[in-house]
C-alpha cells in the first residue's frame, strides 16, 4: 500500500454501464487499475465498487483527476471517495481496563500491517497507560465515573476534533456512547463486541454464553450507531468451546476472537475495503 | 462400537473418591476400562462421567454386574445408565419438505457411522417418501394442516410408542411441538435449528441473518424442550459468508452446517457421549 | 444461474485498460454486467477475469456478440471462453468402491446446486451401481484389474468421447491415470485427494497422517495432470483431530473433508469460477 | 492453576485396573481428583493419563504422597511425573529477527495465561532486545554467524544450564540445532514451524506454499528432535488463502497461525497436558 496511487470507493443505484464508464475514466487518463472489486446488489438494486489505481502515468495532476471524476459521479448519482496512497489514517483508540485489543493494534501498526497513525489513546482508567507510553503514544485519562460522564464525553470529543481523528476505535471501551456522539462520528467509530452478534447483546456476554451452554463463542467487529450493538458488522470470529470451559475460560478464549476480529475490521476500514449500506457493511476482503 | 461391552453414563453431586469407587467396582469384577471421560464441575459442584467397559473377562454375568452397581450408585446419589454394546438405537425421523438432513442421517447409518435403526420416517408432507423407500425404511405421512394438527401429533405419538422409539430426530420438521409432547419424550428429541443459537430464534433465520448482515451463519443441534429453541445445545457449526450472499445462498450454505451439526449431535447422543445438565449439555466428543 | 446470459472467462498479459476495453464491449452492445471478478497478478504480470453478463437487452444476437469479441480478445493476446446460461455441464463420474463423494455429487445435482448433467457413472468395481441406478444414471463397470488396465482406460476414453464429456470427476477412483489420458482431457479432470496436499502424496494418506501424529487432517480437490497429486489446487478442507483418533477415525472424519472440498471444487469449475494458471488455479469463489 | 495441588502425568503399558489403582492411591490419602484425563491406546497397547489433584486434605505430607506413589508406579512399569501447583516453568526463549511470537508469549505470560517465568531471551540478532527490555527480561545476544556457530551453541547451552531452564522455546529462531543440543534437552524444546507440517519442510515454506498454489496455509508447533521438522506435533493452525495473496501476504497471515499454534503448544506443555509418545504427542487440551 506504499506505492503512489488512489483508492476510489463508490456506491450508486445499479444501472447499465457503470463499470465501463468508471474504467473508461481511469483508462482515459492513463490510470492503471490494479484492483477492481465490485458488487451489483440484485436485491437492493445498488452498485458498490472499490478501485485501486496506480497514478504514476496519469496524464493530468492527481488533484485534477479527482476533481474531473465529479461529473461522472454525479451522473451516476453516486457517493464516492478518493484516497491518496500512501496514507496513514489518523486514529484514536479508546480503552478502559483490558489491553489485549490495544496491544494487538499497536503491534500490527508497528509491523506496518495497519496504515494508521495512532494520535492518542484515551482511557477512562489508567490501566493501559504504560503500554501506550512504551509505544510512544500520548495517553489521556478522562474521568467518566458517575456524574462526570457527560463532561468526559465532551472532553473526548474535543480531543478527537483537535486531533482531526478520522477513525475512533473502541478497544474494549466499557462505556455506552451518547447518541449525539455516535451521530457526530457516524461511520468512523469501530467497536469490538465480545459476542457473536446478534447473540448476547449487552453486558457480560461470556457469562450469558456459559449459561446458555453454547458450543462456539465469538466476537463481532462493527460500526457504532446509536442503536446498541446493532451497527453494520465488518467481521466476526468464533472459537469452539466445551462444557468444561468456565466463564473465565470463555473470557480467555474470547480475547483471541476479539483481537482477530477487531484487527481485521480495522484493516478493512483503513484500506477502504468496507462500505456501509444501511444496516449492513459491504466488505471486499484481502 | 461392535465389540461386546457396556457404556456407563453417570452424574452425581461432586464428592471425593468417585473415580476410585467407580473404577474399583469395574476392576473388582474384571471389567476393562477402555475409555473413562469425566468432568468435575467446580462451579455446579457436580460430577459427570462416561465409561466404556469391555466385559469379556467379567467375573459375573453382565446383568449381575449392572444390578450390583446400584448400591454404589445410590450411595453416590447418582443418576446412571448402562447400555450394552453392540446396540442400535431405535430412531424415528420427523421431516417436512427438505431432505438434506434425512439424507445425511440415512447415508451415515448405512455406512455404519451411526448405530441407529431407523424404524420409520414420518412426514407432514410426502416430499421425503421416495428417499425413505429407496433406503427401505417405512414412510408415514401425517396430515397436520390446520385443525388436523392435534390429531397429527396424537398419531405420531402413537407410532413412536408402538415402535418403542428411543430417539426422535427432527430433521427440519417444520412444526412446533406441543408442550406435553416435549415432556413425554424429554431428553429423547433432537432438533436441528438453522441458525447459530441464541441468535435468530424462530422463523426464517437465514432471512434474519441476511438483514442483520452477519459474516458467519450457523446451525445448532439441541435437545427439544417446551421452551422454543432454548433446549440444551449439543453441537453447533458455522460457515463464513459475505455481502454478496443472498438469502437463498445462505439457505444453500446453511444446509451444510445443518447436516454437519445434526450428524454430530446424533452421533454424540447415540454413543451416550451427551449428558443433559439443566440448560446445558455435557458432551464428551470423539 | 438459470436466467439467460453469458459467462466470459478471460486471461491475458497484464496491460493498461483491459477492464475498460472489455466493459466497453459489453456496455456498447447493451449487455448488463452482473458480476465482474478480476485479478491483476502483479508478480506474474497477468490479468484474469470472470464476467457474468445478462443478455436480454443485447443489441445483436448472442452469437454475434460472442464472435465480435474475437477482435478485442486477439488484440489483448487473451485466452477467453464464453458460456451461454443456463447450461448443464456434461459430466462423467469415475468411482471404485466408496460412494460418499458420488452420493454428494448426486445429491447436490438433484438439489439444483450443481448445473451438471451426469451422463454416466463408470466404476472399476460395482459397489456404486445401486446408488447410480436409484438416481437414474447409467452405470458402466469396466474391468481394470491386472492386464486389463490399458484396455479399461481405452474403454473409458471411448465412453467419454461418445458422451461428449466436458468434465470428468474422479470421485475416489483408485487408479492412476495414464499420462496420455491426463493430457487428452487436460483441464477437464477433477480429483479429490484424501490429504492436505502437498502433505501425504500417494497411497494411504490417513495412515501416514496417523503415524506422523498431525493435529489436522484434510482433503484437496485439484485438476489432474500427469504429475501425480501435483495438479492445480481448486479447494482444500481440514478437520481438527486428536491423539485418540485411530486411522479408521481419520478415514471417517476425512470423508467429510473430501465431500466438502470436492463439491466446492466442482461448483467453482462448472460455474467457470476457476482458471488454471500453470501450477496454480485462480478461483473466484461464490 | 494457582491453588495448591499436584499434576500427575503417567504413561505405562496398557493393563487392567490402572484407573482404579491410581485413583485408589489418590483417594486413599484423601487427595481430591479435580481432573482425570486418560487415553487407552488400543493400537499401541499403552495407557496415558494426566491427573489434577487437590492436596489440601491429604493425610500425609505432599512429599510423602509423591514418594509413596513409586511402588505403584513401578508395579505398572510406568513413567510418571509429579508437579506441584502453583508453579511457574523456567523458560528461555530463543529468537532471531521477527518478534511476533516472542510478543505473544510475553503478552500471555503477563496476563497470567501461561505459568512461565521467562528467565532470559537469547537472540542471534538484536532485533528483539527492546521488546525484552520493556518486559523487564534479560536479553543476551549471541553471535552465531559463520564459524561462530559452534561457540554460539555452546554459550547458549551454558546459559540454559545456569538458569536451570526447564523449557526452551524457539520463537522463530532461524538456526538449525546441532544433534547433541537436541538430545541434551529432549522433550524440553518447542519450535514453531511456519508451515502445515509435513508439507513444506525446511526453508521458505510460504514461498513454497505460494508456488504450489495451496488454498490453506498453516503453522505447526512441535517438539524438536534431531530429525529436522519431524518432532512430535503438539498443535497446528491453518488459515484460508486465495490466489491474490502474494508470498508476503502469506507471511503476514501466517504470523497469526504461528502465534496461535505456538501459544497453544506452550500452554499444553507447561500445564503438563502433553505427553510424548515416540513420533506423536498425546495432548489433553483445555
Amino acid at each position: 500500500m506504499s506505492r503512489p496511487g488512489l483508492i476510489l470507493k463508490l456506491s450508486c443505484p445499479d444501472q447499465p454501464g457503470i463499470v465501463a464508464k468508471v474504467a473508461n475514466y481511469v483508462a482515459g487518463h492513463c490510470g492503471n487499475l490494479v484492483e477492481f472489486a465490485q458488487f451489483s446488489d440484485q436485491l437492493g438494486k445498488k452498485f458498490f465498487a472499490r478501485l485501486e489505481i496506480e497514478t504514476s502515468e496519469l496524464d493530468v495532476a492527481v488533484e485534477d483527476f479527482i476533481d474531473g471524476f465529479g461529473t461522472l459521479g454525479r451522473s451516476l448519482r453516486a457517493n464516492w471517495h478518493f484516497r491518496r496512497l500512501p496514507y496513514r489514517m489518523r486514529t484514536v483508540v479508546l480503552v478502559t481496563k483490558t489491553d489485549h485489543c490495544l496491544n494487538e493494534i499497536i503491534w500490527r501498526t508497528e509491523l506496518g500491517e495497519l496504515p494508521v497513525e495512532i494520535t492518542s489513546i484515551i482511557g477512562n482508567r489508567d490501566n493501559c497507560k504504560s503500554l501506550a507510553e512504551h509505544a510512544g503514544i500520548p495517553f489521556h485519562q478522562v474521568d467518566m465515573d458517575g456524574e462526570n460522564r457527560a463532561n468526559g464525553f465532551a472532553e473526548i470529543r474535543r480531543m478527537l476534533e483537535e486531533q482531526n481523528a478520522e477513525l475512533i476505535v473502541l478497544a474494549r471501551f466499557m462505556q455506552i456512547l451518547p447518541d449525539d456522539f455516535c451521530n457526530a462520528f457516524a461511520g468512523r467509530i469501530i467497536n469490538i463486541h465480545h459476542s457473536f452478534l446478534p447473540a448476547f447483546i449487552g453486558a457480560n456476554p461470556y457469562k450469558q454464553a456459559y449459561e446458555r451452554g453454547v458450543k462456539l463463542i465469538g466476537a463481532t467487529c462493527h460500526y457504532v450507531t446509536a442503536d446498541l450493538d446493532a451497527g453494520p458488522i465488518i467481521d466476526q470470529e468464533v472459537h469452539r468451546v466445551q462444557h468444561f470451559h468456565t466463564p473465565s475460560d470463555l473470557v480467555r478464549l474470547g480475547r483471541d476472537c476479539e483481537r482477530t476480529a477487531l484487527a481485521r475490521g480495522i484493516r478493512y476500514h483503513v484500506h477502504d475495503r468496507s462500505i456501509i449500506d444501511g444496516h449492513r457493511a459491504i466488505v471486499f476482503p484481502d
